[in-house]
């Protein structure tokens, strides 16, 4: 189930070394160099600064959601409620990316030229 | 520049009624009731609630990055910072915009399984 | 303003042999195997079957604003007012687009699994 | 199999009120206020209109698919079907899907600039 | 399990007529006119020309990727490495994937504007 | 033109240190950070490898115009050609983009189920 098989427990732990793994560092697990970078750059990225890391999270769903990656959705929302994101959190980030995508198809099949106003 | 003509601010009064009107609910405004619907809720959807308006506006910002919509990511960019995104905070959406569409494709990519432990 | 520079008339009528040519097949006249095939394709499918030329159209716009494809939106929206599509039947497409962006994103969210029933 | 649990018939009825209730509903049921306003608009959008109801399924099968959204390619197929798609009008909607799937991409790696004669 | 139900191997040996058969041509055999047309566009496309038939598997790959196309990336990962995809092929193929998704992000989320040097 | 200025070539050597630079880095520019981690990893992605650099460069390609971003395109167009990318190469590659797209609309309105020869 997958374009490459899922290393054991063993396999990856030579490369990344902590305990629970999910399947994604499992499968990335087979490029070594590239399972670095990636984990190495997400730690940066995910970790508190001027944005919370439940914030990123929620990003991080909104972004997977439009970009229809199940494996994604599921795990960034799994880390989310890991975080603290509360059942109404959900409900209004799920109304949100909803309401983005509808006018997303608005604002396109309209072909709405962009304000002057809003050119930095 | 756009599939129908923007509306004249006299025109666009008729069904909106605020003084600045930027150009998709110009252009929306061609079916008044689709208009109305498309502000009703949107009016409903990015209100403070459990989430705060910012953080709305930067999901906002990261489905229509995610979609590629040009008109999308300009406004609601420009109404981020009105409501107070900081250079730093806007760095940091990019980031993690740019981190989740990495390992959307590498997921993709790889095909990888939905761990047991994320199902809901 | 594209990655190839467009054909003139003369060189464009040498491979397409027809009055008024818009840029989409300017540009693909570099490769007249590729025009050729995609030319011969789309007369085929966007011929009247069990569906009509105009709903054609409109499914076309329908992808293309899915897909982002500013190109397409325009000269499909063009062709499907020149085949007839009203203001209220364009305004009904696009409040479709809108609602069926809004679920596909709720639906991807919520990872919601396939009923039975729908199976073929 | 999803990011929340799916409710029980009981407590879907509570919030909506009719006999067979598929997954999505299901799902999001969680949220009613959400539930509330996306089945009302639902129901107004996909309603006769200067489009039949088995053109706008089919506008929303064509938006699915481009989006890559499993589910609802397939309830709003079984949707159509129930509304009378027939197999030949199934393969020519497929056809159009395909053929703007690809034009979209020739379009864009090809970055043609859109003809005047198509701005509104 | 698809919106279609596929074809036994005799039906589809009918219109296709070759040995071993995967589920896409099964599926797209209800309707053997698009079956056709699409086959042998395909046999031309992925023919050996100025690329090789590898380095096409690859551009699928990755365009499927960034569609989100599950069946696409299976079957054309299996092609590939048919084809003699190393593991290490794989691995750059991904990293360019995550690359290029990660700075499409970045590019659409700062609406960089086209330099004049890259018009043709 | 953006939702951040572009910088002047001095503040842009500042952080970067070459002659020419284009839109993009000026953009990124903002977060010198983020301009580091992106040039540092791209410099290594895009490195000749299993894979030679212009085969790199038209997989950009081919993920940037799946995913609609224009710049990108028209960037790695640019970079492709100045690698040695032949019209003929480019009309391949387009070809191959366009038949992806399109078998990807297929397969995704079909629900097709993968193979199990398919699987790692």
């Amino acid at each position: 189930m997958g374009t490459v098989p899922l290393l054991s427990d063993e396999e990856v732990s030579a490369v990344r070394g902590t305990d629970y793994v999910n399947n994604f560092w499992r499968a990335l697990a087979h490029d070594p160099a590239l399972l670095k970078a990636t984990w190495d750059r997400l730690k940066v990225v995910m970790a508190p600064g001027a944005l919370d890391p439940l914030v990123k999270e929620m990003l991080y769903i909104a972004v997977s959601t439009a970009n229809g990656c199940t494996y994604c959705v599921h795990s960034h929302t799994a880390a989310a409620k890991a975080k603290g994101m509360s059942d109404e959190q959900h409900g209004e980030l799920l109304a949100v990316i909803g309401m983005a995508m509808q006018t997303n198809g608005l604002v396109t099949g309209l072909q709405v030229e962009v304000d002057e106003a809003f050119q930095a």
